[in-house]
Parts: C-alpha cells; structure tokens; sequence
C-alpha cells in the first residue's frame, strides 16, 4: 500500500492509503515520487471543471522520481533518477510521429492524474517510459528539474516557440503567473529587444522583472496598448503572448501586435473569444493555441545544466510530500501567499 | 483628356472625361490600358462601405496595359506590355524588404483605385513601378495575365501559402467565388489528397469541379463537418481556407480542421467572428490573416507560361472598355449572371 | 523452414533452405512477404562493398507481405497486409523523435538485409513494427505499394524535400535510372515550371519524359550547363538534385545551380567530390545529403490511393518468389534489359 | 577636392587629392565620413586578388558617416548620421526582393571600394541610399555602428542563421579572427549549451572566451575532434561554422558535426576543398556558403541599442582619418599587433 492525493468529486479530496501500482504492460514503469508539484490545472480539476477526472483518481502530472520497477521493453533501468513528463507519448501515432505528444491518439497525451492515476502519491506508474520519462543528470536537483515537467515546456512551446521569437523583437506577456513567467524566462533564450510584461497584481509584476522583464505594465491602471504603441513608434508588437486565459486579454493581445505579428496563446480559456477579423484579416496576423508536447524537455534539460536556465527560482514553499492539504492550500492562496510554485519531497 | 470610371459617394459612378495621367515621380510609369477587369471590392466601394475612397476617385487596381511614360529612374520602357499589380511597394520599408508589399509604409500597399486613381480608365498612373508592374512574356495573353493582378496571388498567398497546404493533404476551401475558385486552383500545385469546397449556390459547386475540387458540398443542405469527417476518420482537415467573409463561415473553417490543422482566412470581414478558445486553446491550431502582397506574381506568371496554371477560365464575360456601367452591373449580379470575372479590353 | 536469397560472401548468393523467423521481442512481428524487389543496394552487398553484411545474412529490405505473428506489444493483428519499410524505427531516440528514423540510434534505421536478415524470403521478422510496417488500403495494390518501401521516400525525401522544390522552379535531376525516375516523379508534386533530366541513356532519358521530365539532355554528347543557362536567362537552375553518386555527377550539380540554389545529393557515393569553394562560398547555396527516413511513407500512400502518384510504372519484370536468380541478373543488366524494377511475387 | 586610399595596382595605393564626389542619380546620397575601418578583404585587394578592382579605385565598404547631399528620391534628409552598409540593394530584382541583397542583379551587392570608389576617403557617394544606409539611433556610437557595416551581419547572417543555431546546441566556431569573434558574440543570441573555438593563436583564443566561447580549443596541439565527441557522447556537433577559409578547415568543419547537423561557411576560399561524401552522403548533413546581405542591420542595430551586443570590444586601434598607411600596417600585422579591429575617426 502507499499513500496518494485522490479525488472524491469536485471540490474534495484527501490523502488515502491506496495499492501500490505495478507495471501493467512491457513499457511501464514505476516510480518512486522523490518531489512532486501541484498545477493551476490541479485547481480546476478539484473546482469539477475536468469532468474526464472521475472519483477515485490519483491526482498529478508532474514529478522527479527513481525507478523502481521497469518493465522488459524499456531501456531504462532500476535506480534511474528521473523527470516524470506530464505528457505521455505512443511515439507512433502521426501526432506523435511529428513531435506532437500533447495530442497522441495512441493512449497517451495528458493522462497522469487525467484519465490513469497520476504522481500526487508516494509512488506512480507510467506508461510508454521511455519516451514519457528523461534521465536526469546529476548537476541538476531535483526541484529544478521538476520545473521542468510542465511549466518549463509549456512557456518554451505553446509561448515562445509558437510565437516565432526572434533576436531584437519586442514581446510582450499578457499574464505573469507561473507560466507567463515560465514564458518570460524562455523567450529570454532568443534575445528580443524587450520584453513587456503586463498583470493587475504588483507581486506578480515584480516576478516579472526578476524573470527576465525589461518593462512592466499594470493593467489595473495603465493602458498596455498606449505603452506598446509608444515603444514601437506606432506598430505594435512582433508578438504578444497570451498567458491568462480570459477573452479580454486574447483581445488585449490581438490589438498589441503589429501588422505581421503573432499572438500565441498558452492560456486555458473556459470561454470563446471575440476575433475583431473587421480590423485582423488585412494585417497578416497569425494566431496560434496549444498544449504542451514536451518535445522540447531535452533541450531544456541541457539549459538548465549548462546553467542557461534557472528553474530552482519558481519554487517559494517547500512541504513533505504527506503534507498535500496543506500545499494546495498555500498555492490556491497565491494572490495572499506569493506563491508560485510549491514542492513537496520525499 | 481620357475616360475612366469616376467614384461620386456610395452607390454612383460614371464613366467621366478626365484629364490624363502623367508623370509625377521618377519612378512612374503611365500605362494605356489594355484589359482590366472589376473586383468584389468594388463593389464595396460603391456601396460606401470604405471611406478611404473619397469622390471624384477613378476606380479599379487589376489591368493589363503598355507603357507610354516611364520616369528616368525606371528600369523598363516606352512599349513594354506589362501587367499592373493590384499592390505598389516602396521596396525600402521594413515590410516591403520582407515581401509584405500588402502593409508597405513608404506609401504603397493598396493604393489604386483606393487611396490615388486607379485602373479603370485608358490611362493609369503607376508609382514605384519597378516593383509594381510586371513585364509580360509573349506566351500569356492579356486576359490570363490580368487574372495574376489580384484574385491570382490571393488565392495563392493568403489561402494556400498561409495554410501551407502539403502534398497529401485534405484542403477544405468554404466559398467559391471566384477567390475560392482561385485558392482551389492553386492548392493543386501542392498536391493535396483532396480539395473540398463548400458553398451554397450550385453553380459556384460547378466551377469548383472545374477549378480542381474532387468534393462538393453544398451547405444550404449539407452537413460539411460530417462530409469532411467522415472522410477523415474523424479527425478533421489538414487546412481550411475562408473564402467568403463571414462570422459563420469564419466558425465552420475552424470546426473543419483536425488537432494542429490550420485555418487561412481569405475573406473580407465587415464584423467579428466567435473564436472558440474552450474547446480550440489545446488543439494546437494555427490561424492565419492577410492582405494580398503580390509576392508571387513572377512565379504564377512562370506557370501561368508554362501552362501550370489555366485563370482564363475565370473570365466569363468580354466588354469594350466603354461599357464599364453594363460590365459593374452583369458582375453585381452575379448570381443571376453566372459572371466570375468580367473583362473589358480596349 | 522457409527459402531465402542468402549472400555468401562477395560474388555469392543462393536461394537456400533456411529456419523461418520467429517473434523475439514484443514488438516484434513476423510477415509473410508477398511481393518483395531487388534494390541497387543490393548489388553493392554482392559486389563485397557493403562489410557490415556478412556470410549468412538474408538480403533485401523491401517487401509487401501479410502478418502471420504478431508480438504482445504492437498494434496491428494476423492477417493484416503491410508494407514493410526499408527504414526502422526505435521510436525513442533523439532522432526518431525529429522524424530521422534513417539515423536511428536505438537499433533501428536500415537494418534489413544489412544488419538483421532481410526480406528476400518467404518470411521476414520486422522490429519495432508499428513504426516500421505501414497497413495497405485495399485500393493499392502489392506491386504499386512496393515501390513505395524504398524509392518512393527516397526520391521524395532526400530529392525533393531537401531540395526544397516549389511551384515554378526549375529543377534539374542527374541521374535518371530508378532513383532519378523517382525523384523526378515526386517533385512532379511540388509544380516545378520544369524539370530538366541529365543521363547518358537514352533509354533512361525516354523513361524521365515518361515520368515527368519537361526537357532531357543526353551528356554523352550536350552540355547540360549550357542547356539549362539557355532556359534560365543565365542564372542556373533553382535545384540540381543527385542521383548517380559520382564526383562529376555532383560536381555538375554545384555548377548547374544558380545563386541562392540547392543541391540535393541522393546517389550513394564510393569516393570524395571537389566542391569548388573558391566558386562557390559567395553564392549563397545549400547543399544537403541524406539516406531515406521514410517519414514521408503515410504520405506517399495516401497519394497513391488517391491516383496523385503512378507508381506501378516502375515494374519492367515480374518473376515467381524461387526465380531470384533470374531475377537479380535481369536487375544487374538493366542497360542491356532496360530493367527500372524488377518485381518477385508468392 | 578631398583625400582618399586609392588603389594603384597590386601592393600599392595611397593617400591622394581626388574629387570629391557628388550626386549622380536621384537615389544617391553623398556622405561625409566620420569614423571608417579596414576589411581582410582590403588586404586581399592590395595583394591583387581581386581582379574586378582596377587602379584609380577608392577602398572601402564600411562607414558611418552623415549625410551632406541628398537626391530628390531619398527619405532621409541632410545632417542625418547613418551606417553605411556594406552591401547596396536595387530593392527590385529578383534577389533583392528576397532580401538577397548580396546577390542583386540591379547594379547593387558588393559595389563599394570594389566596383565604384569606396568609404576610405573623407566624402563618398552611395547609391540606393534608402536601402544602403541606416539611420543611426542617439545611443550607439560611431564605433559601435560601424562594427555593424560588414563583420556584425557576415557573422550573425552567414554564420549563425544559416547554420540555423537553436536553443540547447553545440556549436563549434573555426577561426577565431574578427569575422569568427562575430560569430561566436551572434551566436549566443540563440542560447546555444556550448560554444567551442577552435584555432592556432593564443591571443584569438582568449578573445573567443571573453566573445562568448565557453570552450577553446588550440589546434597547434589540440585534436578537435577528440574535444567535440567527447562532450557530445561521441555524436558530435550541430553546427559548425568555418570563419578561416581553408580547405583543411572547411573538412575540420564536415568531421566536426554530429548526423543531421550543418556546417557554414563564411571563409572566404581561394581555392576548392574536399567533400568526403563517402562518408557525409548518409548523414543528414547540411552545408551552406554565402555573402553576407545585410538583411539584420536593422535588428542587430536594435540589439545593439539595447545593450544586447556588445560591438565596440572589436575595437583595438584608434587612428586618425588622415593616418590610413598606419592603419592598414597595424591591421595587416594583426599577428603581432593583436589588432582585431583598427577605426579611423575624424
């Protein structure tokens, strides 16, 4: 037996001793969880917005962790330390085929603590390993590389990669929570000229600027377009990145680029947007959305190695991993707590 | 003196004696006008939906012509038969160097007929000439040629390009007109599996066969997005093309497309469209705006001369230049008259 | 048992009696090959140039055949008709992950008939199944997907795609034996405004008009450069695509392009080339070489099935499965048998 | 009248009264010279390998300087204070359309100091000012901006663009004189994990580290190859980019990259090199060459502007306009001066 954050409907959940998971078919394997984070998508989940979630599921898509079971077609091997992906990849679909794990159509994409029991619990079993967990190296801790099962990814692909950020562009990030941090510290890693950030909360604005920002702009009472067009002689952005998740910042963003210019989309939206194609269709804009794909999660790793990334900065509250009340607690709390990312380890 | 089609506010024209053009700049040339040819925009114009036009306008930015006037700083010459592209560029602006010629700002972009006089007249005035006019192999005849103008790159640039229509792929193409019609005959070049066209009128259905589509539907009692999916096991198309311009279609384009399918929108929108960002923020999705920048112009004319393309078949109807009031009037209505392209040759 | 063409060393090969393969790994499945050919490749193991093959080893990588065994862990079922590519894939490294199963380090890429035995039986083992064997729809037939296991993406990947072939270039193929015919087909698909075939044959040069080629030059007795200057107002072709494999065939390549051109190089080389960079470093090229990913496999088949590729074309000879003697002689003479693909079938 | 280096034939020029020049055609501007440098190229010139420039020639192709005459078909005005580009643009033929300018077919490319007199003299006239010169912001210096007239685009353009360096790569930089340096200081506006110099001298060694090389690597006594496969588990790097202009160097390169990575260019070659296809055909690999075509000046202006390049560290000679034989003397001596860069001010 083990214990393991399991969902009981919406808005409960508890800490239950459940079965320990074993391997199922030749490509799992299972994981001791050595850290483990909670996700803004955790949130929904436990608010009934994720109906495919059922009573019963452990929750959790995101670990660091040592292999303690592998089975026959792996390549890993037992004691490996390893980063647990919150995407899970066939690798032989045509999704998969392209880099496109997020929409695997083989039995994977986001299934952890989604449709299979997840890595809130002391141990959790994965499915295709070896193409859904990475070996860590020892440079980096385990914390750091945690940050790398979601967010990391996530701001790098659906924020910067999508949005084509290019050295000397001007970006701005419409929402700077964990992810639009995430977004702000990747785009970093292509040299634009500056980098806008743009939130109602001043805690969040001064992450902001810690992450990489060269401007901050409270949209609580300062007007984002007017500062925009101000630095960019009229034009607008090269690419504004939507990291909320509301119809009004998407419109916020499709007014901040200029002619040419692209909006990528990483917020997850509960409802339609209004397109103002009247004034888009002439100025050649291009709109992206995505899930995360992890495609990116080795190259990431070799950043933070290398010291090219500083992931270690989103984690503000450390807990023991059987303190979960507590650490959904202090991170639905974050406008009150400053939290942005919280650990719980082993 | 000349003729030529004079704007007088919304819902007047006539075709007025004016005086000639001449040269203003070095870089002009001045064209006799050959062929020319009326726009769905237009028609727009007449109807006052575009205040830019102001009365007393020539209108009209399609033509085919010779050269009578070249200023000194003009690479071609007095005779040269050219084709007069609907966009000028400056060719030293921030997006004239990248090809956007569509969103020049040295004073190009769409400019006849719209903002300085246009093509419907015997005499045009062309600004930045060299990079606003064509010179024709003697291979294309007029009419052909006069089909690259506009409704040519269009339908390549800002449907097929933007979607990135590929070999294999299944295209969908909502509206055909003749920029539909135009957009399904340039998806051809890439060789998708399958061209699907959508529209409501059953004659606009027949030209689509002829123009290259292998699938018809006719949505006035037809469910496109159970034809398109049951095609596509389910999944959807590769790319959707919006050839029509309205918030339904708009919608639809989106609905038709397969997780990380691409929508291009091609129409002119006069309102917003809904974007469903609930269901479309994880779907990986790519959406695409534009104005036509006439990049391609000397690669169409290079298929277009070795018998690649075929856009004489657009031109359903002949005129004398002087007939401008008959041709506007068999081309607006159009349903009634079958007309795709009118052309009126001197 | 089973009979299988089993190379013994340089110069010998024999149709011999040999244990039928069975399942070894989960992912594993055993065909029975319906419809198998002989590839260039192939006569370079018999020749001895080939040392990883060794004394023993089954030869042939391309086959059409029916699953007979089926490994736990794959997705297919007995009975199922397939292709068997000539590429397999992990799935899992870093390179079949970019879709360059070709170079795959995990155990896959070009393994049959080299480094596993082949498909020049009556029955091949297949690894990694799922990413290495592609379900035929009823609509092509053996013969037709066959050409699709090898050929097919070679011509198409490593010509076309890395020589970035679009509407209205002009593409000039070295080279006009399968590979060549290949090539020239598929770039067919991208709408070149003309493709130029460059052989010493003229029986190989009747078959490039045969499948796609505009213009042919025999260079046994015409200049190709001055030819393709002639077509080209002087500047050179926009892609020279490979396929002999000699000094002089790529050397005739780099010179053929204009500025800003691409070669691609197909043909397997035996020795070094002279790239003339004292030419050649100002002009902007790209040169690019490549063995076969079959990437592009879902692709050609959905063109095939759709009639968009002939590629039944291919097959001059039909033999039974036991006539591989026959057959591989009537192969290794095609000058005098004017062979393109030779085709053994149950 | 005015003083310029003019050369008088093969290892001779001087510093002469000539003309000053004026305006010749509506798009010229003349520009008085601020602050002006010396190439290698110029070296190359002096010693005679550069046919096209004949006795009577003004050097040079780098400047800054400010307008005092300006055609009437220009948009900047006199008094402004402009980078004079290295390369000229038509804006009109087929190559610059595609931002090709190093390649123009219009009467642009490399023109200055080569075909028409040059920037080493106190005034010189600049044809297609509108697309060969560049405004100057306040903030950049004289010295900074003329860093950007040749060395800063060669390295950012045919270096590390085409060498298309991403996020996470290995790149390795052969030669690390003043165009290498460049490379190395572009390259790290992508992020890549590591940068290895490799050359013969000390003193180039220890500017690539304070450039950006995180690895140096003396090749007097060091074996490359031995240092890049052991920091890539054998496989090598993604890119490497050739900054000498030897055919060893250039095979270096081609040994150095892991399958699939590619090698650029940007030495300048006298004679041709070595193509091991024998081995490279399988690979993956690709290989590009080019002039640089200044299509980033403006973006490197703004990254320089914004303090995200540091230019002015090139810099390590001053002199006076009027000292040019000094000036060469030290730059050509560059072994034992330690010169990377020498600037001639007014």
């Amino acid at each position: 037996m083990m214990h393991a954050v399991v969902y009981h409907g919406a808005g409960r959940m508890s800490w239950d001793e459940v079965p320990r998971p074993v391997i199922e078919a030749s490509t799992d394997v299972v994981v001791r969880v050595d850290a483990v984070t909670v996700c803004g998508t955790d949130l929904h989940i436990l608010r009934g917005d994720v109906p495919e979630v059922t009573p019963g599921r452990i929750l959790g898509h995101e670990a660091v962790g040592t292999v303690v079971a592998a089975g026959s077609g792996t390549a890993g091997g037992i004691g490996d330390r390893v980063l647990v992906s919150c995407i899970s990849a066939c690798g032989s679909c045509s999704y998969c085929r392209r880099e496109r794990y997020g929409l695997c159509q083989g039995g994977g994409g986001w299934i952890l603590g989604h449709t299979i029991d997840g890595t809130q619990a002391e141990f959790v079993r994965l499915p295709f390993a070896d193409r859904s967990t990475y070996l860590l190296p020892p440079e980096v801790t385990d914390e750091e590389a945690l940050m790398l099962a979601d967010i990391g990814p996530t701001g790098y692909e659906v924020g910067v990669r999508n949005g084509r950020v290019e050295p000397g562009d001007t970006v701005v990030v419409v929402g700077a929570g964990p992810i639009g941090l995430s977004v702000i510290q990747s785009a970093r890693l292509f040299s634009p000229s500056r980098i806008i950030a743009v939130d109602r909360a001043t805690a969040r604005l001064d992450a902001a600027r810690r992450f990489g920002a060269d401007i901050v702009v409270d949209n609580s009472h300062e007007d984002p377009l007017a500062v925009v067009r101000g630095l960019t002689d009229g034009f607008g952005a090269d690419v504004a990145i939507e990291a909320v998740g509301t119809n009004e910042t998407f419109e916020l963003c499709a007014q901040l680029i200029r002619p040419a210019g692209r909006v990528a989309n990483v917020g997850v939206h509960g409802g339609p947007a209004t397109l103002h194609l009247e004034q888009l269709w002439p100025r050649d804009i291009t709109i992206t959305t995505g899930l995360v794909d992890t495609y990116s999660t080795p190259t990431l790793l070799r950043l933070l190695q290398q010291r090219l990334l500083d992931t270690g900065r989103f984690v503000t509250h450390h807990f023991a991993l059987h303190e979960f009340m507590e650490a959904y607690d202090v991170f639905a709390r974050a406008a009150d707590t400053d939290a942005l990312k919280v650990v719980l380890s082993r």
